[in-house]
C-alpha cells in the first residue's frame, strides 16, 4: 500500500512510512465512523491525525491493557467534538473498543458517544465537548500529579512521574476558561503539561480570522509557558522533535501545530464545511481514491496493528517497571506508603471529627456557618490527608485555608491552592484533580459566583466526581455589597443540576454534618451553602434525620402542632423567632430545618419521613418556585422574587419582607 | 495646604499642585465614605485616585450637567468594589450626588450602593462588581460607538465620536471573560477603547503574585492592542502623556499603571489589608496627619471644586458644540437622520412582520423553531434597523445571520457580529451595546451553553436591559451530540432569574409571536428557547392568549374535558399525539401550549386566565420542579431528572420516557 503523500515519505525511514500508513488509517477510521453515524465532526480528526499518531505511538506513556495504571500519561481531547479521533486511537492501540463500537458511533447505548464521556469508554480520561473544559481539567491533572509526586516520591523512587497531554482547538483557546487555566498553570509552572493546539484556522462559522486575531503563541508566552511551533502538521519529524522538546521543558509547554481541517477530503478540506458534517459518500469515495485507500470501512492494516502493538508492549514494559518500583517503594517506605491512597473512602470521617467540633457547636452561641465550616474543614483535614483545595481569592472570607501550607511553583507539598480570581478554572481544575485520582478536591467562592463556574460544576455532576464546592455569603444577608453579590436564584439553580448534592445547614452543628456528608459523598459533587452572618447554634438533636431525610425538627410545637415553619439555612433562625411570636398568640408552631431539600422531597414522596401534619410555611431567602413544588394547597411559601439591595444585611432582609413577624403573619393567615 | 508629596510637586506647575490637591481630596472622600459605612474597599480608590483625577479632569469628555449626552465619553469602573472612588469623582465634578449621599455610602436606599448600580446613580454607566463584566461591557460600548459612527457620521459631520475608558483591576484581568472580551476588541480593532489596569500587585488573599504571574502587557499585545505603561501611578505627567497617547491610538489601548493599594494609609498601604476593610479611625487619623489633611469628613477644598468646575465647563462647551453639529447634521442629512434613533420602540414590529411570516407558518408543515426564528428575525430586521447581533460561532445552527453584512475591523457598517466562541463576552458585550444606547442587541448560542454566559445574563436582568438571547438546541432532542450538549436544567434555571422573560414557542407561529414580544420588551431581557428538530406547524389561533397570558389551547377536548395536557415547546407536539391516543380510548384531552410559564403562572394566580378544569399532565423535556409548583394534587408532571444520552434525538427522548404513549399512560392514571 502506498499513500498519496508517498513522495515525501520515500525520503524517510520505513518507520516513517509505517507512521504515515497508521495516520491514514486513523483518518479513515474517523471518516468512516462519522459516515456510519451520518453525524459528527470529521474535520479535526483528518487534520490532527498525524500529531495524534505521533503522540500516541512515540510519546504518550500508556499501557492499553491496563488503562487505569495510576502513573500513565493522561491524554485529554479538549476539542471533544473530535471524539471519533480518540475512539480511532483507542481502537487502534488495543484498548477495549472493538470495531462494532466504531460503527455504532453516536448511537444510543454505544461506547462511542458523540463527545467523549468519562466512565462510558475505557481510556477516556474526561468528558469534553463544552469548550475549554478539557484544557482546564488537564491543568488539574497536571497539578494533581505534581502534588502527589511531592507527597510520594523519595530520592530513590519516583512512583508518580507522568505527563498530561492536551489536544485543543480554536474554540478551547477562545473560551475564557482557557485564560484562567493557562494562567494558573503558568503561575504553578506545571512542567509536565503540554497543550497541543490544532491550529487549523477554521471555526464553525468560517475562517477563524473572522472572529479572532490572537497571537496564541505570544499569549501563552505571557503566561510563562514554553512555546513551540510546528509549521506543517503533516511533518512527522517536526512533530516528533517538538514533542521530545516538550518532554524536556521545565515549564508548561504550548505547541502550535498548523494543520488543515478535513485534510485529504476533496472539496471540503481547509474549509468550515469539514468541521461538523459527514463527508458524504461521494467525498469519502474521492478521499479513498486520493489517499489510495481500500473500500473497506474501518480498515486497519496489519502493519498498523503491529506498530500499535509495539507501542502497547513498550507501555506494558514501562508499567511493569513501575509496578516493581512501586513495590520497592512500598517495602522501603512502609510508613509513608501506609498513608496511601490519600483519598481513600474516609471511614476516617467519623465521630472523632464531630467530637473535635463539639466545643465549637455548643447551643446558645452564635457563629456564621462559613466559620463553623472552616472549623469542620480543619478537623476533617487533620484526619483526611487527601483533602486539598482552596478558594478563588476569598480564603479568609470562605474560611477554606487548611494547615499544610500553600501550593506554589515548584513546591507542591502544600495542601491549599491559590486558585486566583478564576472561579471557572477552579471548578474545572478540581474536576481534573478528581479525575486524576489520589486527592480529593474542594474549592470555594461566594454563592453568587457559582454562576461563573456553572459549566464546570455541571461536568462534576455529569462525571459523578466527588468534588466539594463551598459557597458562602449565601443570601441577601450579604448586605452592603448589594445585589451583584446577593444570591437570589443561585441556590435553587444549583438544586436543578442532576446529581449535585446541595446542603444548606442551619447552624454550626448541621455544618459539621454537612461536611461529613460531603466527605463521604465520593461519587457525586456536593455544594455546601453557608451564611456570611452569625447564626444561633441550635444544638445537635435529630442529626440522623438530617443525614437520612435531609431535614430535622429543631423546635417541637408541643402536644398539638398548629403550624409548621420549614426553612433552610439562616432562615431557620427567623422561623424560630416567628415561632416565639406565634406562641405569644397561642399558636403552636413546629420548626423544621431543611438542610437537603432534594432528600426531604424524596423522603416525603416515598413516605419514609414526614413533617408534622399541619399547614406549613416554607421559608428561604431565594426564589420560591422549588419550595412551591413541595407545598400543598394549604401551605404558603415565603421567598424572594427580586434582586436585593445594598445596605446592612438585616435591614435589607427586613426591607424585602424576611422577618419573624412577616413569617408569623403568614402563618396566622394559614390558620384563618 | 501642602501635601506630604509636596517636595516632588514643587517642581511642577500650579496646575500640578492643584491636581495633587484634588487627588488628596478624592482619597479622603473615599476613605471617609468607607469609614462612615464601616464597610467597603478603600484600597483601590487610594491607589488609583491620581489616574482617576487625571483622566476625569483632563481627558474624559463629559458634561456633568448633561450626563445623558449621547456623545459623551464613557467611563467604566470594572473594578466595581472601588465604587466610592467613582462616587467621589461624580460628587467632585458636580454630578447629582451631594455629600449626604457619600456619607450614606452602602446604606439602604442611598444612591451610593456598595457596588455601582446602573440606574441608581446618575453618571454610573454600568453595574459592576462581578469581576471582568465592566471590561466586557466597555467593549460593547466601544463597538456600539463604532457601529453608530459608521451609520451616522458623514464626511462633513462626526456626530458619534467618543471614547470608552475602563479602570480594571487584577481580578478583572484574571477572570476568563477578560480574555474573551479583549480578544474580540483586538479582532475588531476598537481604537477608541482604553483599559487602564490598576496594577497594584495585591489581591484579597495577598500578593497577586501568589496566584498570577502573567505578563499582562504581553498578553494584551498578543490580542493586537496598543500597550503602554506608567511606572509610577503617582506621576501625573506620565499619566497625562500616556492618556494622550491612548487617544491617538489606532487600536484599543491597554495602559498598565503601577499603583500602591491603600496609598497614604499608614500600616496598610501596599498590603491586602487595604483592599476590603475600612481603615479604622486610628489609621484614617494617621493618614490625615501624613497627608496634612484637615479633620473634616468629606472635605472638598474650594480650589478643587473650581478645578472640577473648569473641566465641567469645558465639557459643557464640547456638548454645546455637539448640539450645534447635531442640528446641522439633521438639517443637511434629513433622510439619514430621520432613521434615528435606530432602536426606537418598535411600533414597527406590527402585523406587517407577522404577515411576512404568514407563508412560513402555514399549518400542516414542519419546521424547527430555530428556523422559524431565523425567518422571523429577518422579517423583523427589515423593519427594525437598530437590531444588531450575531452568534458565538453558531450562526448557521442558530439561524441568526441577518442581511446587512458582518462587522469587521475598521468596517462597522455591518449588522451581524462574529462574537467568536466566546459566549460570556457575547452576553456582556450585548449589555454594553444596550447600555450605550442607539442599537438593540441580540446574541445566540445553544441553550446548554447559556451556562457559560449566565453571570452576564444576570446583569442584563439586574440592569433591565432589552437584550435578546436566542438559545437553540433546547432539549435532549439535540440527539447525537450527547449529554454535554443536551440541556436538562438550563431552561428552568433561566426561569429563576428575576426579570428575565423566557419564551419557549411550540411552533413557527408562536416563534413569530415570541420575536414580537422580545422586540417590544425593551426594558428587560428576553430568552427565546428554540428547538433543533422540526416541529409541526400548529397554526395561529388564540395568539392573544399567548401574548397576554403566556399560554393557549392548541386542541380543544370537545364538549367535556377529561384531561389537560399542558406542555412547552417541542413537547406540545408530543402532547398532541398523546391526545390522539387518548381519543382512541375515549378520553377527551385538551392540549395547551405554555410559551411563557411565568406569565401563565401569574395569570392562573390572579384569575385572569384558566386552563380547562380537569386533571392536568404538565410536560417538559427538562427538570420538572418548576412545573410541580403549578401542579395541583390531582395533576402529574413529566420531566427529566437526569442527564441525557448520545443517540438520534427521537431515540434518546423515547429512551428517557418522553413519548406520546408515556404521556397518555400518565393521563390515564390521573383519570383512574
Amino acid at each position: 500500500m502506498t499513500s498519496a503523500s508517498s513522495t515525501s515519505i520515500e525520503t524517510r525511514s520505513h518507520s516513517s512510512e509505517l507512521d504515515q500508513l497508521a495516520i491514514t488509517t486513523l483518518r479513515f477510521l474517523a471518516a468512516d465512523g462519522v459516515q456510519a453515524a451520518n453525524s459528527g465532526h470529521p474535520g479535526l480528526p483528518l487534520g490532527a491525525a498525524p500529531l495524534a499518531w505521533t503522540l500516541w505511538a512515540h510519546h504518550l506513556r500508556h499501557d492499553p491493557a491496563n488503562p487505569h495504571w495510576p502513573d500513565r500519561d493522561r491524554f485529554v481531547l479538549s476539542a471533544g467534538h473530535g471524539s471519533i479521533l480518540l475512539y480511532a486511537l483507542l481502537h487502534t492501540f488495543g484498548y477495549d473498543l472493538p470495531v462494532d463500537q466504531l460503527s455504532r458511533f453516536r448511537q444510543l447505548g454505544s461506547r462511542t458517544p458523540g463527545h467523549p464521556e468519562y466512565g462510558q469508554t475505557t481510556g477516556v480520561e474526561t468528558t469534553t465537548g463544552p469548550l475549554g473544559q478539557g484544557l482546564a481539567n488537564a491543568v488539574g491533572m497536571a497539578l494533581a500529579e505534581r502534588m502527589l509526586a511531592a507527597r510520594c516520591n523519595t530520592g530513590k523512587h519516583a512512583i508518580v512521574d507522568h505527563r498530561t497531554w492536551v489536544l485543543a482547538g480554536d474554540g478551547d483557546l477562545m473560551e475564557g476558561i482557557s485564560h484562567e487555566a493557562a494562567s494558573l498553570a503558568g503561575r504553578l509552572q506545571l512542567d509536565k503539561l503540554t497543550v497541543i493546539f490544532d491550529d487549523n484556522d477554521v471555526t464553525i462559522d468560517g475562517p477563524a480570522s473572522q472572529s479572532c486575531a490572537d497571537d496564541a503563541e505570544a499569549r501563552f508566552r505571557s503566561y510563562g509557558w514554553h512555546v513551540l511551533t510546528v509549521e506543517d502538521g503533516n511533518d512527522l519529524t517536526a512533530l516528533d522533535e517538538t514533542f521530545t522538546a516538550a518532554r524536556d521543558s521545565d515549564r508548561p509547554t504550548f505547541i502550535s501545530v498548523k494543520t488543515t481541517i478535513g485534510y485529504g477530503a476533496p472539496g471540503v478540506e481547509g474549509t468550515s464545511k469539514a468541521h461538523g458534517s459527514p463527508l458524504g459518500a461521494d467525498t469519502l469515495a474521492a478521499m479513498r481514491t486520493r489517499l489510495d485507500w481500500p473500500d473497506l470501512p474501518f480498515y486497519v492494516p496489519d502493519a498498523v496493528s503491529a506498530a500499535a502493538a509495539t507501542t502497547a508492549a513498550k507501555g506494558a514494559e514501562a508499567h511493569a517497571d513501575w509496578v516493581n518500583r512501586h513495590e520497592l517503594w512500598q517495602a522501603e517506605h512502609a510508613a509513608l506508603s501506609a498513608a496511601f491512597p490519600l483519598d481513600a473512602t474516609p471511614e476516617l470521617v467519623d465521630e472523632r471529627v464531630l467530637a473535635t467540633l463539639a466545643d465549637e457547636v455548643k447551643p446558645g452561641g452564635r457563629v456564621a456557618t462559613r466559620k463553623a465550616s472552616g472549623t469542620a474543614l480543619n478537623a476533617l483535614a487533620a484526619v483526611y490527608p487527601g483533602l486539598v483545595g482552596g478558594s478563588a481569592d476569598l480564603a479568609a472570607s470562605t474560611n477554606t485555608a487548611i494547615p499544610g501550607g500553600f501550593v506554589s511553583a515548584n513546591d507542591y507539598v502544600g495542601r491549599t491552592i491559590h486558585f486566583g480570581i478564576r472561579e471557572h478554572a477552579m471548578a474545572a481544575v478540581m474536576n481534573g484533580i478528581a479525575l486524576h485520582g489520589g486527592l480529593r478536591p474542594f474549592g470555594s467562592t461566594f454563592l453568587v459566583f457559582a454562576d461563573y463556574l456553572r459549566p464546570a460544576l455541571r461536568l462534576s455532576a455529569l462525571m459523578k466526581l466527588g468534588v466539594i464546592y463551598v459557597f458562602t455569603h449565601d443570601s441577601v444577608y450579604v448586605g452592603e455589597d448589594g445585589p451583584t453579590h446577593q444570591p437570589i436564584e443561585q441556590l435553587e439553580s444549583l438544586r436543578l443540576i442532576p446529581g449535585l448534592t446541595v446542603l444548606r445547614p442551619a447552624d454550626a452543628a448541621e455544618t459539621a454534618i454537612a461536611w461529613q456528608i460531603a466527605a463521604l459523598n465520593t461519587a457525586r459533587p456536593t455544594a455546601l451553602v453557608l451564611s456570611r452572618q452569625d447564626l444561633p447554634v441550635l444544638g445537635g438533636s435529630d442529626m440522623d434525620d438530617v443525614r437520612k431525610h435531609g431535614a430535622r425538627i429543631v423546635r417541637l410545637a408541643g402536644e398539638r402542632t398548629d403550624v409548621v415553619l420549614a426553612a433552610s439555612g439562616s432562615e431557620v433562625s427567623i422561623a424560630l423567632d416567628a415561632a416565639d411570636i406565634l406562641a405569644n398568640r397561642g399558636i403552636r408552631a413546629a420548626v423544621a430545618s431543611v438542610m437537603c431539600r432534594e432528600k426531604l422531597d424524596g423522603a416525603l414522596a416515598d413516605g419514609t419521613y414526614a413533617l408534622p401534619d399541619a399547614p406549613t410555611v416554607w421559608i428561604e431567602a431565594g426564589v420560591p418556585i422549588g419550595w412551591r413544588a413541595l407545598a400543598r394547597s394549604r401551605d404558603a411559601v415565603i421567598g424572594l422574587q427580586r434582586f436585593g439591595e445594598s445596605g446592612p444585611g438585616a435591614e435589607v432582609a427586613a426591607h424585602l419582607g424576611l422577618t419573624p413577624s412577616a413569617v408569623a403573619e403568614t402563618a396566622m393567615r394559614l390558620r384563618a
